[in-house]
């Protein structure tokens, strides 16, 4: 069989006969054909239409079938598909300077990866190789990839995978307002709560012995948690106060996301490494990176860098990325960002009014997630923390499928996050699906 | 400025500013350009020619510039660049299913990934799911990637930045006869040692302990080691008799680097789990993956497959994969390997007979060291294990890469291993400036 020749039915046979699929129980799956694709939506192999209201997975910001980028990958895979990382060429040097020209000012260089894991592994490295330290830090509900280190800092259950785990990783609690242990007054409370209590924690593990505190500049899949106001300033003085590296996983955050280039760019603070990945390509073409600071720049003009992968800097995935950037500028899409963020955000307050199932929403530019709840009063989520007997949340995300809303949920949260070019009718056109399917909820799950 | 535009030097200058590199301390640095490749050689951005005698990094097997390739990228790019691993695509399922019909029989299924470190990273969390165990054993002259699980496994010094280790990572011996404790009369004594050290190694472990066994089937930047007669078998049967995962990394092994499609079909064993990355694609788009028994993906229709990455079979890596495949078949390039390994191999041992330096030459296929010795009575190295105080290695590389032989060099060996398409007038011309390298270590050197 050829491609091209192949009908949905037979595409679906063979992927379950010889495709082991991610995070899954293979038995029960019956993976969807993508056919076909364009700007926010995409057609399943039955001709059916999908809003693609997650971007896929908060990588495709620029949409499906972007020209430009297709004819950059077009022309680089012509020219140089392939050169060892050894090699300077054209795009991977200006990519490295373009990424640097639009970071904090204090950042330096970048190694370039394939992913966030590879990029997250990378920035352990760097930063014990930096600070000559051993501990690593990192939050209870966060999602740092899948690989052994990057799964060691990752809080949430896939983690437990690669445990028992490496040495020297030491968790602590997100800045989760809306289920913390006190009601707070202001935000400014809460970040002197957390703050207090992360400095703690640094002190009872030892005032020398952390290399670096890791964050989802804001938490991505775990629920889309913005830090109280002043949380990531304070995190950065506890980071000055101790010598810790500030590392921001700007992942799913980068690129626009949140309406700025990176998520940190909201708080006014400079982390000391950042990683990205997905919108640098918006996965195109695989790219990912570290980004460091002037200072751990230096550091390694005369100290041995040890990483490395066969693909770092991949010739293609640079010019993809180089192209990317274009598209951001030429449309002004972190601009659009905020604009259709500003809409989305009214979406999601109206839908918390008026379903009894939405506890909370939570957004910045179009990056947003709805948290269910049986009660609104009780805050009891909709489905136990790792754990949902029931399969709420599937039923949820089938029904929004069936109506055209592709997305995924995550715990008791539902994802939004799409393509940074939607405009303002798809964009209401979409939600008001998840305003139906909610509507089910509350008359069906509480 | 822009691509195109750029000069040589101006490269170079933008990469030392922007670009952190692999496995190096940056200060003295000149990366080399890479201003055009084509077929077994590229030229710098001087206009010099080299011929490319390590494929890049042993992944380039079907050369530079192969246009049946970059077509399938252009046509996959134009069709539908990323679709969210969840989904079901063309080139997908084919690609999965033709790697099961060219892998053992024993093969059921593929999880695809980016690279090989990723690739055996999802090995070790596949074989800990599917035993119920913990231990993982592997060797110490083996290099399997750099993130943490990957660089846990790894037995060289690349895995020292990634201590201390994950526990329950524990390695054994390599059968490096020409370094063995014993002068072993047959290559079957040499395999009845290693066994039985490995056997009551496992024993002294827990019989009961050991997830996987992980090796390259052929030992590769480490030194080209080819297992004796009967040691790939003798493994198989340790692991039946304990329950233990068989794994071959085939990272730089598979995809007829050494004549057949797997390292390990020269040995005519069977293992559990298959990774691989490199040939596959040759690295004209990222792709790697793990391929595991029809058992262990049994196990997985109704247990949680603890894996993912976003890029996850990525759909214009599948598309290079497919057209990769068809450029070994239609150009019989296995064939080919084994044609001018031949003649590879004839060529190595005269070098050996004929320098004082080259204490061995070990190759199959295409793929080959040249190990450098002191002495060749004594067998004392060129340079001692993880040291070369006066920089011989980087010498000796930089003498065969001025008259145009580029390759890489690890420890005291340099590694032989052009692309599969490569011709006997190309093989002899690029042969002679080693000879002519190794007269002068021979004359200064030594």
């Amino acid at each position: 069989m050829k491609v091209n020749e192949m009908k949905a039915s037979e595409i679906q046979d063979m992927s379950k006969a010889y495709n082991l699929h991610s995070w899954s129980v293979q038995g029960p799956l019956k993976p969807k054909v993508m056919a076909k694709a364009e700007g926010v939506c995409f057609w399943d192999g039955d001709g059916k239409k999908y809003f693609d209201m997650s971007s896929q997975l908060v990588n495709l910001n620029i949409g499906h079938g972007n020209q430009k980028v297709i004819e950059a990958i077009k022309d680089q895979a012509e020219k140089l598909a392939f050169a060892s990382p050894a090699f300077a060429l054209d795009v991977r040097s200006l990519l490295a300077k373009r990424i640097i020209d639009m970071a904090p000012s204090n950042m330096g260089k970048v190694f370039f990866t394939l992913g966030g894991a590879d990029a997250n592994e990378n920035a352990i490295k760097i930063a014990r190789l930096f600070t000559g330290r051993n501990k690593i830090m990192s939050r209870y509900r966060s999602y740092h990839g899948a690989t052994y280190g990057a799964a060691n800092l990752t809080g949430e259950p896939r983690k437990y995978a690669c445990e028992p785990g490496i040495p020297g990783f030491v968790k602590f609690f997100d800045p989760y307002v809306y289920r913390a242990p006190i009601d707070f007054e202001t935000e400014e409370a809460a970040t002197a709560y957390y703050i207090g209590q992360l400095r703690e924690q640094i002190i009872y593990e030892g005032r020398n012995s952390v290399a670096a505190i890791f964050m989802e500049s804001i938490t991505g899949s775990n629920g889309v948690i913005i830090p109280p106001k002043g949380y990531m300033k304070g995190v950065r003085d506890l980071c000055d106060e101790f010598g810790i590296m500030m590392v921001c996983d700007e992942v799913m955050t980068g690129w626009g996301r949140t309406g700025k280039c990176f998520g940190v760019n909201n708080f006014d603070v400079e982390p000391d490494i950042i990683t990205f990945a997905k919108g640098i390509t918006c996965g195109y073409v695989p790219l990912g990176g570290t980004i460091v600071s002037k200072a751990i720049a230096k550091h390694f003009d005369d100290h041995f860098l040890s990483c490395g992968l066969t693909y770092s800097a991949h010739p293609i995935g640079c010019a993809a990325g180089l192209a990317t950037l274009d598209v951001y500028e030429e449309g002004k899409l972190f601009d659009n960002a905020n604009a259709m963020g500003a809409i989305l955000g009214d979406l999601l307050e109206t839908l918390k009014s008026k379903h009894a199932c939405v506890g909370d929403v939570r957004y910045i530019g179009l990056f947003s997630a709805v948290e269910l709840v049986k009660d609104k009063a009780t805050k009891e989520a909709l489905v136990p923390y790792d754990g949902d007997p029931d399969k709420l949340m599937p039923k949820i995300n089938g029904m929004l499928s069936e109506r055209g809303f592709s997305t995924y949920t995550h715990e008791n949260c539902i994802i939004v996050a799409p393509p940074l070019i939607i405009n303002e009718a798809e964009l209401k056109e979409a939600m008001a699906i998840m305003d139906d399917v909610l509507t089910i909820v509350d008359e069906t799950m509480l």
